[in-house]
């Protein structure tokens, strides 16, 4: 049914190149291990980018927006011509990700992958098989075929990435609505109860994230769900367009070799239907925050993550991810910068 | 005994910015609260700075070196000798510091405490009373004229930087010995068991560190600090000429409106010392990072702080305050970049 590059395998990381990235660890000067996760992470990005001068320098950074036809449940604090106001917003510089971007030096990419915009807004790519998806608390929020558009449009999206030569690509998105399609994805692929995953989303209290949970949970019981389903079942049923363009974009950068640094608690389900998909995708992400979305926890966990800072960030748009990446940046300057003990003259542990 | 300045009064942080702030941050095109800790370091900052656009642009970084009598003992992994050497890798570009510094941007001085270096070292700001302390397993560390030269120390390298027009200002640390010196100052001033507070510093074994908290708790009970003890019996006893240093250093700042970004382990005792002999410097730390030296998680407590990065770092030399750095830098300019809902004609959630 999906299209035959979906399952092709991906390559595993330079493990050359990871010892390498590892000796030269223990020549620096430094206690070995004294830097602790900027030294794992620059090892990493060693084998993963297959070179001995890891960077993230050239990082762009692709958001995917879209609409929710749950949206109409009262699932969000905020109206659902939010997600075309943000479209604009992004395009224009002024909401989170625009600043993170500018200020890192990161190209900035927004992809309309199924919002609600009838008309053409500058500085956004359209590349939508619907306005919208249907209300799954109804009836199947997409066809098959609708499926397989939102993968294509993320594989679209990376290859388009290539002009910058990145060293690694970062995913966000928005989308009013989102982290019920979201948790309705998980909760299914994980077998876990909605009211385990769902969380507050961009601000229900405690009333919202029930009835959020009800909706998620009868919906899950329409189509079938309740059980161990299926990532292929689960997509069409539950899905956001935003969310599966992320799936296909994840499996087609990890595929070019191209290492994902995962954003948050609706990345990181895209990022669990990839793995589903196509289990050889699993090392080329990194996972940046721990964001406060109820959720994230859980799903870390089952993905085995263990993200880089934890600053009880819950926006999206990929602002957790940029606010990490810095940290990845100073691991590689160290890593690639820093004298050895024979350079700098200094004694080791062991002189 | 101490000179007047170190008990004046700091200036309290600006509630009139503070409000002024928060009220900018509920009109930012996101949820309130949804970028966490971001948003609450900004307004603090803000607070801080006294102003309407907080900045963490210009942060120079001030490393202490110091050597101790105490490394005799065998307290550490490393020969007393590689003090003098990092000095140099310091100061010609190849330490980890040098590397941070050098790719965030910031100023680098670099200030010989009390090292045994008998030499001008190019690079090196010597400002130091003798070389290296006694060590205190056997005899008290410092005299008071001693203490209190170290305590100008830090006054005297606060009122160089104002040359930067700092916006906050970053102290590390190094020294063959220095996390028994504050192990030792931190188990006196905080009343608790050596061993609770002992790590393996640049790398001790399980047995390293039992015999560095014996080392620790035979000199407590030599110099009579087992009980509830001042930080002016404390310093002399077991100090040690950097973390002196850089408490004059936080107190000097916080006397000249300057926040200080702090370090890990041996900088968190320096600022429990500050406190102590002054407890209006407190609004002005903010704390950077959890170490992974044992003592840091029980020394946070006791100071109430929740650093912003827990990424397994104990190297010191302001390592860990450097790598947060551009969190604070990416929330001043979320802050003073991010459009308004007005601005961006977004929905509010009341709207």
């Amino acid at each position: 049914m999906y299209p035959d590059w979906i399952s092709l395998d991906c390559a595993r990381p330079s493990p050359t190149h990871r010892d390498a990235a590892l000796a030269r660890q223990e020549q620096l000067t430094k206690p070995l291990g004294a830097l602790g996760r900027l030294e794992t992470v620059a090892v990493e990005l060693a084998a993963l980018q297959a070179t001995e001068t890891p960077g993230a320098d050239r990082v762009p950074v692709v958001l995917f927006a879209g609409d929710h036809g749950v949206a109409a449940q009262g699932v969000s604090a905020y109206p659902p011509e939010v997600t075309v106001q943000m479209l604009r917003n992004f395009a224009s510089g002024g909401a989170a990700i625009s600043v993170l971007a500018r200020t890192l030096g990161l190209p900035l990419e927004v992809v309309d992958a199924g919002t609600l915009a009838a008309e053409t807004i500058p500085g956004v790519i359209a590349d939508k098989p619907r306005n919208g998806t249907r209300d799954f608390s109804r009836e199947t929020a997409l066809t098959a075929a609708e499926v397989v558009f939102a993968l294509e449009t993320g594989r679209r999206a990376i290859a388009r990435q290539a002009e910058h030569r990145p060293q690694l690509v970062i995913l966000g998105e928005m989308g009013i609505g989102n982290t019920t399609s979201a948790a309705a994805i998980a909760a299914a692929l994980l077998s876990c109860p909605p009211s385990e995953i769902v969380g507050s989303g961009t601000g229900l209290d405690g009333e919202g994230r029930a009835r959020k949970a009800r909706v998620i949970a009868d919906a899950l019981a329409l189509h079938g769900l309740t059980g161990s389903a299926p990532v292929e079942t689960v997509l069409p049923a539950v899905g956001g367009l935003e969310i599966i363009a992320m799936t296909g974009a994840i499996i087609a950068a990890a595929q070019a070799r191209l290492p994902i640094l995962i954003d948050g608690f609706i990345v990181s389900v895209a990022a669990l239907a990839a793995i589903r998909l196509n289990p050889s995708c699993r090392p080329w992400l990194i996972f940046s925050h721990r964001s406060a979305e109820r959720g994230h926890g859980l799903l870390l966990d089952a993905l085995g993550a263990r993200p880089l800072i934890d600053l009880d960030l819950r926006l999206g748009e990929a602002s957790g991810a940029a606010t990490a990446l810095p940290i990845l940046r100073l691991a590689c300057a160290l890593h690639n910068g820093m004298a050895t003990f024979a350079e700098a003259a200094v004694s080791n542990r062991d002189a």
